[in-house]
């Protein structure tokens, strides 16, 4: 870059010499080659500004460093442009930030987690803060800055104003930007009026802007569809809004987000709202949910008492938030409804008395039992009856395309199919460059620590992942039967010490789930026994917080990943796996067969089979032609079905049809293959898809 | 406790017992007695709620666990006091709390951070915060939560209400609490409207609720004048207010929170202003500092162009925030004015033009060289022209009692002397229970090892510190060398290796200030050389981040202290290590022979001399008796005039009497003196006082 620069204020910390050299490590990669490397790297924040000179010479760029308490330090440089017919300004100054960011970082061993950004610099540069996601897994969150000092002591006053300098906001960006961040520097979630979820603090934290990085993130046809129903959307001032019961901390929260995000995007009119959550009801949901899947204590009953709690706490919350005066429920609201989790059917019957032409999708993505709701009088009937009472009323009936997920008393007309989707730019999938892996892994390695856990040798040694919560569908016995089966077979193959695999057994989690708990002693106890025992010391067992890039970061570091859960809903950590380039070996349980194609991008096992998966295993170990040619096809088998992308389009869809006054009757199949249909976007020959047949979603 | 209990929801979260088997450790106190400890304790947060049944025989409380993120479970009893003559309800509402969360946290290996509070149970249990703050080290913030549901869909009213569950409650004030705290765990500050600090997040927090605590860790004669003159201002309404430069960060900060608290108790009308940051003008400010005690760059001078900025900086400033109208600096504004550091001398005329009548303190807390600003166009002359300009337009000019610390060119009838405060109840001085210390020393431990640093072998052997900066002035090298010929002495007397100390140096700081690098990297290479190297494993070298408790717990459980300062200010570190029981070697620099009295709570030794430091550390390590005695007598030998009541006696005398029209001519004299003789409550022969003689503060 040929940009004239002229340094007003340069940092003035210095790092510590001998603190990087004690920082400085060295390690073995996987094929035995040095590696150099930094024990830790300090969390730290910072704020970006620019102003252009009056003149339009250049523009003054501010950068302020702050360790999440106080500020430390900051530098301006003028940048002149005017000799570079090569490169817009817009990409000077963002290669010219970006730059700063990692030379700032690298000398002071640094991890940025998050920056404020002035509004007059996105304006400037609006490629910046996708790039600074992107390229630096920084969060930038964009402020409203003054620009002008005003007249001293007057009101601001455009006219007689003089521009503020840039350090004072580059640094009052900074601040703005810490107050953001909650414990363990992760973005803190908030909830606006009405118990809307103001996604990316309401707009403020730019992850992707545009829709250049999501078009590239998909196929032609995904694009195409998802595309048009939106600008029919948004042509038409179509207002959609989704409601579900926990703003974050699960699945469906995880979808929403991005797909808030996405739908700000196309400029779409859509939110999303949560109730006021209540522990009470929030515990007898949860009971309900362990009911219906026949996991719960036969004693475990959904009381009157419970029922008329449940019932009295989503319509106070309906009527507080929504449906009263200016609501989305209410009159002049929105137009299409979106409805989630077993949490939330007591709102239908409220809606259809106060807006009775409002189309209403619900979305089932739990396992009923049929079996067990049949029978008269037994816990699970009394479940189901309250929540099928309430359902019944919704226009389609939303399940996730996994066998006897849906009951026979919901009529097949209203049922369409949907998996679950991820996000491939968020912070669980994105590509995270090595400075932030080491970040990561680090951080992993003081937690195991901490607990006294065998610390994960990585990168001296490969190893390899299961990531699941500690639940006792998730099949972690079958899990260790397997990885020792594996250890005997590679023993006797004589493979090298510093290739055999350590495994890893790992998940986010409420840290004192009831369950969790439970079958983490299970799994603990079971390493003492013969025959797990010998190889105990090689298996790190970790619960851990709510980092998506830390996840992001174990995956990317595995060699392979397991998923051998019993059972199963859609499980859309298979695809996240298979994404990576991850040769994965899983169960046919749930939506799991969906995702794997056998022997191509993985391995499909019997549910409890531990022989098969130390098969797969060993092949991929021993024989690096599968394992290369498994990793690759991976990287691009994965269905756009299963992208915000191709999700967001079905609900797309089905928001434009009802919003039409159109009647939407899935009659059991995919939503997505109505909608393609439709759209005249016919599935090519190479376009992966998930697979349509054998599913019977009302199977008895 | 007799209470009769109804448990309406339990715990429903069950502990791992194999993560407490594994998290259960084993070490070797002092004594090699053989002690239990936890590897780490899982920082959480809580929300508590309370509400009276309406028959009035009991209250409904509930309790709220949130892990940050995600809450994690929660309870509610009802607790029923009809029968408990002997208790207060307000006493066994504390008790029932104190008692659940300590059962809690022991029985999940948590360790509570902050708690949310309804402003309802605070009423009921007026005691509640300050027992969380004390005893459990939890931050207390209490929120006016909604206690009734509201009839549905309307406006609360409330006749018609029905009360809101006490789980909701909790919930919402835990949810709230979590807010307020930032990364790494610690409340983050606020600046309100016109830029005032917000200390304890304008009210929220309650550490200390009431008197009783100040009064109780103060000697009478303190507590009698503070209340005298605080009475007197509320009675006037007299409204003060403090100026200083930062909000956090150093020593004026730390005390002025402390102040602003104890005020709020106090009931004066007192406030804490600050300017916005400027990141230039800090570093104009930062030379300044250096330059008046001769240790910048003889090249760096304060320029016209720095000056124009400086001034034109705090001009804006104050006509902005402080002059404009209904400003504290306007007409009608406050009635005392307390001006704080080097950075803010420019805010006096602008009051002087706008306020002729308005009392001005200005407090200067650094050592002007005499010397060097007599030089006709040195650096030191011109920034202390610049200074000296506008700090004569004050009423009273504050010192710390030290040698040459004021230039001749300020009148001595102008020259007050005072000591700096700590606040024996604040978060560095406060005793700290077994579980909290555990908490503070594992993450110190975790640090360490984030750094590749050297393990603290504590608590199976003893260690000696020093809390400093890494700054030229404290001496480091000097305590180097002394503990390495303690170490040497030891070996000789054969002293058990059990009982062999490590040392410790470690401080606050920001974590990249150009000086703490080089002085950081100095230590290390020391280290390396002989004769020190073979001691250096036994080093423990660590820039810590802003926990005040955790220097308070590297302080409580050391066995001795050093501060061996070539150049110092007051440095109350000093005090707070005596205080804290510690026998401490220090150096006879700046104010700290004020604090220690030789061969009593501590031992002076000359600047640099480490075979006095070395033999006095000997002393005390094979001689119990003597430090015992030492650490005994030092726990009750610290003035009064040290804590904040103390100290901010005399800055409510000066109000007083500022206030009331009197002019205050100190002439050099300490305004505790002034206030003690004329409150008449004169010190008797065994009230700890600093010492009074051979200070000359104006010594050329």
């Amino acid at each position: 870059m040929s940009t004239s620069r002229r340094r007003l204020s340069e940092f003035a910390s210095k790092a510590s010499s001998e603190f990087k050299r004690r920082l400085s490590v060295t390690s073995q990669d996987e094929e035995g080659v040095p590696r150099a490397g930094w024990a830790s790297l300090i969390p730290m924040y910072a704020g970006l500004s620019a102003q252009p000179l009056s003149d339009g010479s250049g523009v003054e760029v501010g950068l302020s460093i702050h360790d999440g308490s106080y500020p430390v330090d900051f530098s301006v440089q003028i940048l002149y442009f005017a000799n570079n017919p090569d490169h817009s300004v817009s990409e000077l100054l963002e290669e010219h930030i970006v730059q700063q960011l990692i030379e700032f970082s690298e000398d002071h061993l640094f991890k940025f987690i998050g920056t404020g950004v002035t509004e007059q610099l996105t304006e400037l540069a609006p490629g910046l803060c996708t790039r600074l996601w992107k390229e630096l897994d920084m969060v930038p969150i964009v402020f409203k800055i003054r620009s002008t000092m005003g007249r001293e002591g007057q009101a601001a006053d455009p006219a007689h104003s003089q521009p503020r300098p840039a350090d004072e906001q580059a640094d009052s960006a900074a601040r703005k930007c810490v107050m953001y961040f909650g414990p363990s520097h992760i973005p803190r979630l908030s909830i606006g009026f009405r118990n809307v979820v103001e996604v990316d603090a309401a707009g403020k934290i730019h992850l992707i802007d545009g829709l250049e990085e999501y078009k590239n993130s998909v196929r032609a046809p995904t694009w195409n569809v998802l595309t048009k129903y939106a600008k029919a959307l948004s042509d038409k001032g179509t207002k959609i809004a989704f409601f579900s019961s926990t703003p974050q901390g699960g699945g469906v929260a995880l979808m929403r987000h991005a797909m808030i995000r996405l739908l700000r995007n196309l400029g779409v009119d859509a939110a999303w709202y949560v109730p006021k959550p209540s522990p009470a009801v929030f515990r007898t949901t949860k009971n309900n949910h362990n009911i219906l899947q026949g996991v719960a204590e036969p004693s475990l009953r959904l009381t009157l008492d419970r029922q008329e709690e449940f019932t009295k706490w989503i319509t106070y919350n309906a009527k507080r938030y929504w449906l009263s005066e200016g609501g989305p429920l209410a009159k002049g609201g929105i137009d299409v409804c979106f409805i989630d989790d077993p949490q939330m059917p007591g709102l239908i019957p409220l809606i259809r008395a106060a807006r009775p032409e409002l189309p209403i999708v619900y979305r089932s993505h739990i396992e009923v039992r049929s079996d067990l709701i049949h029978k008269e009088g037994s816990p699970q009937a009394e479940v189901w009856k309250y929540l099928w009472d309430r359902i019944q009323l919704c226009d389609v009936f939303i399940s996730h395309p996994v066998n006897k997920f849906v009951p026979d008393s919901v009529p097949i007309e209203k049922v369409g199919l949907m998996g679950a989707a991820t996000d491939w730019l968020d912070g669980l999938s994105k590509p995270l460059r090595e400075w932030d892996l080491e970040y990561y892994m680090r951080l992993f390695r003081t937690q195991c620590n901490e607990v006294n856990m065998n610390p994960l040798a990585w990168p001296s040694r490969p190893y390899i992942v299961q990531i699941a919560r500690f639940d006792p569908a998730k099949g972690i016995p079958v899990v260790i039967e397997s990885y020792c089966k594996l250890r005997k077979k590679l023993e006797r193959a004589n493979i090298p010490a510093s290739r055999i695999p350590q495994l890893l057994l790992c998940g986010h989690g409420a840290i004192d789930d009831p369950d969790a708990s439970i079958i983490y002693d299970d799994t603990m106890m079971k390493l003492q026994q013969r025959p797990f025992a010998q190889y105990a010391h090689d298996i790190v067992v970790m619960r851990i917080g709510p980092s998506d890039q830390m996840l992001n970061a174990l995956l990317t570091n595995a060699r392979c990943c397991l998923q051998l859960s019993s059972r199963e809903g859609f499980e859309v950590k298979v695809s996240e796996a298979i994404h990576h380039g991850k040769p994965i070996v899983a169960t046919r349980a749930g939506g799991i067969p969906l995702q794997v194609q056998h022997g191509k991008n993985g391995f499909l096992v019997d549910v409890g089979d531990s022989d098969a998966v130390a098969r797969h295993l060993y092949d991929l170990w021993v024989d690096d032609d599968l394992f290369k040619r498994v990793s690759e096809y991976a990287k691009v088998s994965v269905s756009d079905e299963v992208s915000t992308q191709g999700n967001l389009a079905s609900w797309l869809y089905m928001a434009t049809k009802l919003a039409a006054g159109e009647t939407l009757k899935p009659n059991g199949r995919f939503i997505n293959d109505l909608m393609r249909e439709e759209a005249g976007e016919p599935y090519l020959d190479d376009e992966p898809r998930i697979p349509r047949g054998g599913i019977e979603v009302q199977a008895k």
